[in-house]
């Protein structure tokens, strides 16, 4: 395939561009008789769609999703789940400009070499905007995991550029725009942001990614595993240029005494190993962090070249997030049910018949 | 697949277990043509082999691969090539006592309750010993994309628990157990893992991976960017935590002014991005860092439970490594080789027809 | 993946109920630069579409296609194509009888015992409706063999219920509604399907395809061989029962003295093989036959169950195709087309550099 | 993939060549805690070793398979199988003639160009000799399908050449050569063969193969059907030229009111669909049915020609069956085990919760 499915046995085959008709996606395999509605996909479309704060871009997209196939009467029925957003606030015009160079840091360049054609509005395939789609598909994946399983899966931002975000409590998460554990520190957050803006800079940020309740068992062990399979769909997700499980780099530095975590009969002692041992799951909580670039796009004089090689100078305007990092998280909560809900299924499959009489210890939190 | 097969279109299919008769694997899709014989392979297999230093595990593994086929006259045919290492060195008496229990920061447990049976001799299939099939078939890997694209792979160890090992040259690569690229470090780095295995305790690592030489357009744009086939690859070794492309983690704190690579028509002004652009390389070098944790097997008392969930007291006695991470550098340059030729295969069978006039501009290294 | 998406490197992922939204597909991996409007794949589906004469269901569905993704300016981009046909001529009511019980020789049964929930509106997601998707995706893979390579896929009837059709001209196909290579058979047809409608029964069919200009070495040698391929691709047409290549099921009483194709410096003395050599093309024509069975919704009482496990009477009104045959040759191109553009970038990604001086020499056509 | 893995969830990736080192494959995916071992696959390679009666080659192939990897204490653990077998009885020098032509009806021609390479001894890759590992694999599949489900897989010989072998029970089947269901026709079928033999020439053959005993409900309902598949992996085996699925290619002239079968609350009427309805089985037995041509090799004089292109007259000598469809019912049941196995596995991953309280119905058998 051409890179645009993700997933062995919950696929979501991905398609669209940001300035064309519409985006969305086809899920197939999503088993039989889950109840899904078009609000329940929309409710994590609203937490990424932009316009929601002076933070972000100050694009209107209302992202309405509309699901073409796959439920009937409410219900999923083994079939493809055809889901579509039209586009809509489109300023093309705000593009035309850029037709003809490539911007920094963008695929533009490596896109154009590769293809010898693009659609260069906005982004057109390459664009952030895409990521919508993941996000619907991750709603249907969520609410299948939490009914089968009862699992929980939930992201926040755990430092915005050089500012570093203490976790508080997941109950703050919804009540900012950064998706921030902590009540205390957005006004930090807000002037630090403004400060970037008011520079016509953008910043990068880090964003946790937790899963709760997911079985011990999950993964295959030498290539899929559970943790490699996380990897891709985070370092997939656009501006992503780090990914860690468990103690991640924190690990460099300690000695096996110290990293390794002790079992118990009343469970695990610690969580570095972040949920995943030999690439399966253990039980404990999954625990994912990501590394965010800063926005490529950025309204300052910047050096690049046209398409016949000549030196230009370039400034990218439009409407743009100053830091792609705050509306991330609900990206990465989609990417890792994707992950979640794939080896679920595969897990099933193999596995059905394995009777194990040692018992299931529960998980440290940390 | 159950994940124990890399790749589309060059593929990697692993099998075997630490102390049974033997590891292995099927490449399937490596381009008719190329020269190759056992020694060629033989070559990256003896760097990542145990017993060549007081630093690593003392085994004997003569590890000679074998060509099964796929191979006519010393050229490769187009059809899968089968390399057989038969296990050598065991002591299998050395596992009995783990039969019963899990040990701590391995496989052990989780793979317990999902096939309900294992070979737990050396951890079976869990071991790491399974890497050594992914050396040998990187080195198929990179010779190709040596041959046809001049394409040059190469690893070196960066940090050792909390050591910083500077970039000095290539050339000290191989003077030294550790992938040091410096030689003055050496020394140090004895000292400290001489401490280390004194304290009968372990230690993790960092790996930095560098391709030069890889052309502009190679990568999928959505799910299989290159960048996550990247992380997919690198994650998927045993005991690597991290994976960073480019600036990484870094760019969480970076400014777009600072972390965006500039384009001119000498060429990249920097190379924060790793050498990826939207999934897709740019022509810079592709620049790739791991995080890879302490050795889990210490010959220290650890709490752990047994097969009936009981709390016991164990210490994992056998020949390990105290720092995994010493031999790690030819299993992820193998990695990277897997995911470039990959790559290669996937860009020629869809854009074989393009034509570009832009010129291609060369990278910065850093 | 859940059997929803075709191919390896060029894929269709079909979607889609009869009475749902609409149906579609999603083709990723089309080559980039190939000129395609919304008209050049409607031309296909008009040919398929019902509602064209009195043989075929009376149902009027104008299949018009939209275009949603991965064509600018008239070209592909390389990007994803995703393509929607909204239902409009939908009767639902007639289907609610038939919510309670199986349609003999349909789906009905089998699937509901898979999923255990169905839309069993017009058959849902088993309607042969969603074959007008694959007529679509196929108009996209012809134009690009066509182009690139000259390749011509045409299919024609050869074969409806007892009476054989005679190849006479390619250029009288398009001139009955039947397919039919022969003008002066087509009134025997016409009655021959009046009398069947009359009795209120349905009739097979077999149609054959040829695919003209194939250059030699395309195609897998052992599991993705290009006739197998072609085979899983036929039988996957709904009502298919039977595939053949080349000689077919006449090839058992052959001696191996006439079926094996003779090389001569001017050509192939035969085509036995029907163009397919150890998995791979010979150059010669491709030639693939199918059997099709009649239609199983008759306007007659059948014996069925409910969903109890009751007996019942039933008998199957709506608007049905008498002989689903007669629409099924633009449905056999296509997939044949899917085939040959899979195989095409497989092998160009492989073999690219394969440099052989043997003369290729022309196939025979029969 | 390049074509020698078969399987999605239970995957057989093939290796080796007629005359190299041996011959083998990786398993993936099979469940684990299947009780195997060497014999129970070694019984159905005896099955179809050459050198069991004067009418097939009398090459000595003792085809001794090795397990490598993959089962623990006689039991799978789940993870991959390997199997291999060493290549013995070889006369390369009978090859060294064929070096610079093409053999009519063999790979010879379409291979050379698409790889520009080969290994001609033997037919290397593409001879038959490559079966012998799916019979291995099938071994394994048809046990766990035996254990787990009550599956019972059995081929047989329903024509040889011009002579139709009317089926009388299969207890004969394992008391003649031919893997005949009938006594009283081996003498004809005996005669028939010397005949051939005299004659220098060679003949097609006719082999049916039966699954009794699949549940409803396994087989994907638009691509991957499980007749689609079925016809995928059986033209899929060397010389098969067709494949039916019930009915077959007599559905063509069949009336709706005779295909279709019709339910009742003891069981299906009859079995023209051959146990697959919408791609889904139905809980009917599965029928199979495909066509093998003769012999391609054969001590003839033969136009070819060479490597330059200029005619050559040839006759291919060494050992060769006269009627490779004698040795093919083995493979046709492995075939057909290796689908079902995967769809077994497939189903249980996405329908696991399904729930049906509509009874199950037993199946007509013919």
């Amino acid at each position: 395939m051409s890179g645009n499915t993700f997933g062995l046995l919950f696929t979501v085959t991905s398609f669209g561009e940001s300035h064309g008709p519409g985006i969305g996606c086809v899920i197939d395999g999503c088993p039989p008789g889950l109840e899904i509605t078009a609000e329940d996909i929309q409710q994590d479309l609203d937490r990424r769609k932009p316009g929601t704060s002076r933070h972000v871009t100050q694009r209107k997209e209302p992202d309405q999703v509309e699901i073409l196939s796959g439920v009937f009467e409410g219900k999923t029925t083994g079939t493809p789940i055809a889901l579509l957003i039209r586009n809509t606030d489109q300023r093309s015009q705000d593009y035309s400009k850029i037709m003809q160079t490539f911007r920094p840091g963008h695929a533009d360049y490596s896109w154009w070499h590769k293809y010898g054609i693009r659609d260069y509005r906005g982004g057109g395939r390459s664009s952030a905007r895409e990521t919508a789609v993941r996000v619907a598909a991750g709603a249907v994946a969520k609410k299948w995991l939490a009914e089968k399983f009862g699992i929980t899966i939930r992201g926040y931002m755990s430092q915005l550029g050089s500012v570093q975000i203490p976790f508080v409590s997941w109950d703050e998460v919804g009540n900012n725009p950064f998706f921030a554990p902590n009540a205390e520190i957005v006004p930090t957050l807000e002037s630090y942001m403004d400060e970037i803006r008011a520079a016509r800079d953008s910043i990068g940020a880090r964003i946790d990614v937790v899963a709760e309740g997911v079985p011990v068992g999950w993964g295959e062990p030498v290539f899929d595993r559970l943790d490699a399979d996380i990897a891709y769909a985070m370092m997939g997700i656009n501006a992503v240029k780090g990914v860690e499980v468990g103690a991640g780099f924190a690990s460099i530095a300690q000695k096996g005494s110290e990293h390794c975590d002790e079992l118990t009969p009343t469970g695990f002692a610690t969580n570095h190993a972040g949920g995943v041992l030999g690439g399966v799951s253990t039980g404990q909580d999954i625990r994912v962090s990501i590394a965010i670039k800063p926005t490529s796009s950025i309204p300052q004089d910047r050096n690049s070249i046209d398409l016949n090689g000549n030196a230009v100078m370039m400034q990218t305007t439009g409407r743009h997030d100053p830091c792609v990092g705050i509306r991330a998280t609900p990206i990465a909560e989609a990417m890792l049910a994707l992950v979640l809900i794939d080896h679920a299924l595969r897990h099933r499959g193999q596995n059905a018949d394995v009777k194990v009489t040692t018992p299931r210890i529960p998980g440290a939190r940390r």
